[in-house]
């Protein structure tokens, strides 16, 4: 590499640090947050009947109880969450054991800038974990839902639509390698052009209340199977 | 009252509007959180034998199913929401007819800086509205919590006090003259100097794993009753 590259890729990589750290930094409304909702889950256990959804904002605004009417399932999700943020707070769910762990998590990650061969080892490393602490549960990864553009909310994932179906990709791959799981939402999200459908958010990443139909309903047989 | 001094109250009343707008107008992040989850609560039934725990961030961010360990307890809070945005998705709830519910709102309007008697109409006008819509639900009327100013974090309720406690007070004279049960929760949530306690909260507002053990401890008799 030239050094000139050299110094962009320094450069890129410094950029990505601090962008990281200012949006995920303590004393941020978003780490606050998300250490509010650390500190309940801690006194709330979980059993192996359980059902844990797992994962950020899209996982955290669901009523799956009342959406699936099953009592045992159990939301742990946190706005904003990282996969590095759900691999520091994962032990409160896997010493449960629960009986399935549903995983969506990456894209605040993907907004954050990290490449796909950093999303991927970062999420391998989470899946990784979690056979380890649990290897009784059983894991269900997600893909990564489309975003909407057209709502022109969130400008930090706009371009990342092939780093989006790239993690998509490599999620697959790493649910084959271990003989895992793996559910593409994109199937009952998605509309023609790969962009999740309108009538299912208001802001072109969160779901609305047909959003999660639509999720929901989707995943269902795999949550009563 | 002399003309400067209604000058200054148009002036205020002006400034009050622009801020409430400027805070809860459609486009904003909140604005779009409290659609999504209206929309989501709509095709969500509430019955008889439910408990709706209805109100704001403060509401939205327990999770009551667990702290109770009983499934029949429906999480009505949006965070952010002020009384007005509660009564606008009031039918929601009443259409169900639950068994009770506790409301806890106003903290937002307090930092929007409505006065303590516009704060009373709203209040009053919302529990009007609940009571005409579903007279057999056992309603329990919370007091809205104490804050802590040291975290130095929600600098619109600085000086607001005063306004919280002239706000309870009347939160129990409506109460008492509609014969509701008034719930104060100051003695499970507040220090000796009538701030938040700081173990329950990080921010100054919002409760920590702590401060929704000492909250649902400290009304688990009404829930259970």
């Amino acid at each position: 590499m030239k050094r000139s590259s050299k110094r962009i890729v320094h450069i890129l990589t410094f950029i990505t640090l601090f962008a990281t750290l200012a949006t995920f930094a303590p004393h941020t409304k978003a780490y606050e947050y998300w250490d509010r909702k650390v500190s309940q889950f801690d006194s709330l256990p979980v059993y192996p009947e359980d059902i844990v959804f797992l994962g950020n904002s899209i996982t955290d605004g669901g009523h799956f109880n009342e959406l699936f009417e099953m009592p045992n399932i159990r939301n742990r999700g946190i706005s904003s969450d990282v996969i590095n943020g759900v691999a520091k707070r994962l032990k409160q769910v896997t010493k449960g054991h629960p009986g399935k762990i549903f995983l969506l998590i990456g894209i605040n990650d993907v907004s954050q800038n990290v490449t796909v061969p950093n999303l991927l080892k970062r999420y391998e490393s989470l899946v990784d974990s979690i056979i380890a602490q649990t290897p009784e549960t059983k894991l269900y990864l997600q893909s990564v839902m489309p975003v909407n553009h057209s709502f022109k909310r969130y400008k930090t994932l706009y371009g990342k639509d092939k780093v989006i179906t790239e993690f998509n990709k490599g999620i697959k791959e790493i649910a084959e390698k271990k003989g895992i799981t793996y559910i593409d939402l994109w199937p009952f999200l998605a509309d023609g052009e790969g962009r999740l459908k309108k009538e299912y958010t208001n802001d072109g990443l969160h779901l609305s209340g047909a959003g999660y139909k639509a999720w929901t309903k989707g995943i269902e047989k795999y949550v009563r199977e």
